[in-house]
């Protein structure tokens, strides 16, 4: 495939190597030629005011100054995600003794989690690139993501997952008309196949493979709409769930961006990572002092945080240090104690990774680690109903009665 | 419970009766002491103008002016649902022959179900009405929102189940901490011991029941929003599902406010009603000419619209003979069709309603009912992670395959 000179993405420029800073042009490039470190994407922002982006669509799209994807991208059939509410936590901050609570809550997003952002960013570069085929491999969130955008965009697509996923999680991919295919073996068995296949398929935009530069900038804006929710202002504390590690080093960078362009003014929030204890190779090296992440093997109901080799590691390390953060974990029943706090208190049902988030703000706090009298933002980046099992045999109805009024007084009255 | 002369509910004035025009106090009534009839909220709405609707927040509460609600609604807790998307639906416009077609897309709202809405509504009533506690009978949808919303507005919640209702139902449900009760019998059992119980307690607000006249007014912020979002204009025909129908007659209410208040010119639109098959009594006294609609014992997989005896099925009749519309009927294989047709080309997963309401626009569309050039709306009212059931038989992986691309080479192949 060749990048022509009219490829247009916006204002981004070139990709960056994370490691050595070697540069490369905009393309289907991922791992550097020099030292095969991770490309970012790196851009010539010029002017961009709040103005411009206020005047914009409610969607991640306001944002596209900001982002790898052309001018044009509103035009193109997409999910259009983004811009979930951002929603003042009162009761839970009560909970816990913190002073401002909000929660960001990316289970608005079309397919319910945070993975339409990445999707839909790299959907609209991938096109621009000449990609003709969308894929992943995944086991949940993603692969209803790719398969839901593709669809809508009017192109083809194929999800590779391991064929021992439950059935709930393949009808909510398979609905949307994609290819999806079955791999025997675990994920990291998808994941290889879905590598060989990238390099196989010229044409082929596997999101989180060969066009991963492009997918990771889409989580840049839940930075973005943070501060302009908070009404252009950068909160002091963020707890963000860690897999790959990718969204929280995008978030920090877009707070540094806003900074940097003057959109907003301030300190950089001090970030803290999020894991489960049953997969938590970057809590363990941040709490040993480790530079580098040792890989797990994954043993927690928090599937979609299960990554045992996070990439983004390293990354998530130096922001949480150089930021005043920290990384922690928390066990199983934490997470499922974390889950049934929120919708208790909120209204909001999370998946597992958000009860991860809520345990460890709940554990950071016990911990004196968090600032109790500093605003805080927590990010919720999906859905309860993906996740039902975690809660299933914990939650239910507090009794069966015949249908009298009289069986009602005694099963409220303990009769 | 007395209503204090500090009861405030905006621009409302007075219950009105549906049959007979007998008025009342605004109050915790909803049958015409005078005939029985429902009882609907009055208003004495003044100005209103798009630059109001316009500069409040991005919910139903834009509204307010036109809701039974307080002036102050949007600072006291609650679910904030509403402005959900109205996309456009160029894909399944083109599969079907249809000029113009949006989508409005409630699966966005904050339980994923169009009854956010109404409970919202409900809530903010029965609060400034005096009422302590938010109460349901339901089988799905309106368990969860009622469970949410009393959780996030701080209050007590009691949800009344059919003890026989699915698993995953209850979860979704209980896992808010509301007071879930499961009552021996089937939902006609368990709406009578509501009835029975909000006459007992008279500071019980069950959302559906004794709060119905303010919760029903909820339905109108569809209307609205979607005349607001097509850019202040009325479209040409709607199609809405039908389970009581009061959906669809509020809706129709609302386009009709809209043209009295100046805010939007034109003549209402043509409104067609959608029901399943096995739950299809409007539908079949439509096309018989009928003026009363007779019950019927529901057996569709579209259970969310399963009400055999729909309170408002007469004024549904009334709305789509006045308007030029119809109400049509679908087997349960063309629901199916239809969600599969909305996922494949929108990327949009809807619930067993939606799949109703897509698969009588394309039976309307066949039966030459519906102008193909005239710019049309659906509904989707609710989310397909909800009803995974109706779907997960008839979708899955295209094969199962070894970890190697000689596999997968031939599984696409055929080979």
């Amino acid at each position: 495939m060749t990048v022509t000179s009219t490829t247009s993405l916006g204002r981004a420029t070139h990709l960056s190597c994370r490691e050595c800073g070697t540069t490369v042009e905009l393309g289907p490039y991922y791992a550097c030629l020099e030292c095969f470190g991770p490309l970012e994407v790196a851009y010539d922002f010029g002017t961009v005011t709040r103005e411009r982006i206020e005047s914009g669509p409610r969607s991640i799209w306001r944002y596209r100054d900001l982002l790898p994807v052309p001018e044009s991208v509103t035009e193109i059939p997409n999910t259009d995600p983004g811009f979930t509410p951002l929603v003042r936590a009162d009761n839970l901050a009560r909970e816990l003794g913190l002073e401002s609570l909000w929660i960001k809550n990316d289970a608005a997003n079309p397919t319910h989690s945070f993975k339409d952002r990445v999707v839909a960013v790299a959907l609209a570069a991938a096109r621009e690139l000449g990609f003709k085929v969308l894929a992943c491999p995944s086991t949940g969130n993603l692969a209803n993501a790719v398969a839901a955008a593709a669809a809508r965009a009017g192109i083809t697509s194929y999800v590779f997952i391991p064929s021992n996923l439950e059935q709930p999680k393949i009808v909510t991919s398979a609905v949307y008309g994609t290819t999806l295919v079955a791999v025997e073996g675990n994920y990291d068995d998808v994941n290889r196949l879905a590598s060989e296949l990238a390099g196989e398929h010229d044409d082929w935009a596997f999101v989180n493979v060969n066009v991963r530069p492009y997918y990771a900038e889409g989580s840049k804006t839940l930075g973005y709409e943070t501060v302009e929710q908070l009404g252009w202002r950068l909160p002091r504390q963020v707890v963000i769930p860690v897999a790959s590690g990718s969204q929280l080093t995008k978030v920090d960078k877009a707070f540094r961006e806003l900074v940097q362009l003057g959109l907003v003014e301030g300190d950089a929030p001090a970030i803290f990572g999020a894991q489960a204890t049953g997969c938590s190779p970057v809590a363990t090296a941040f709490k040993e002092g480790h530079d580098v992440v040792r890989p797990v093997r994954p043993d927690t109901i928090a599937k979609s945080l299960a990554i045992g080799n996070p990439a983004d590691g390293p990354y998530v390390l130096d922001v949480a240090r150089r930021t005043g953060g920290a990384v922690e974990d928390v066990s199983d029943d934490e997470v499922v104690d974390g889950i049934r706090l929120l919708a208790r208190t909120e209204g909001i049902f999370a998946e597992t990774a958000g009860g991860v988030t809520v345990a460890v703000l709940a554990k950071l706090l016990r911990e004196g680690k968090l600032d109790p009298d500093a605003e805080t933002v927590i990010f919720n980046t999906g859905d309860g109903l993906k996740t039902l099992d975690a809660v299933s045999s914990v939650v239910g109805p507090a009794g069966t009665i015949a249908p009298t009024t009289e069986a009602f007084h005694s099963l409220v009255n303990g009769g």
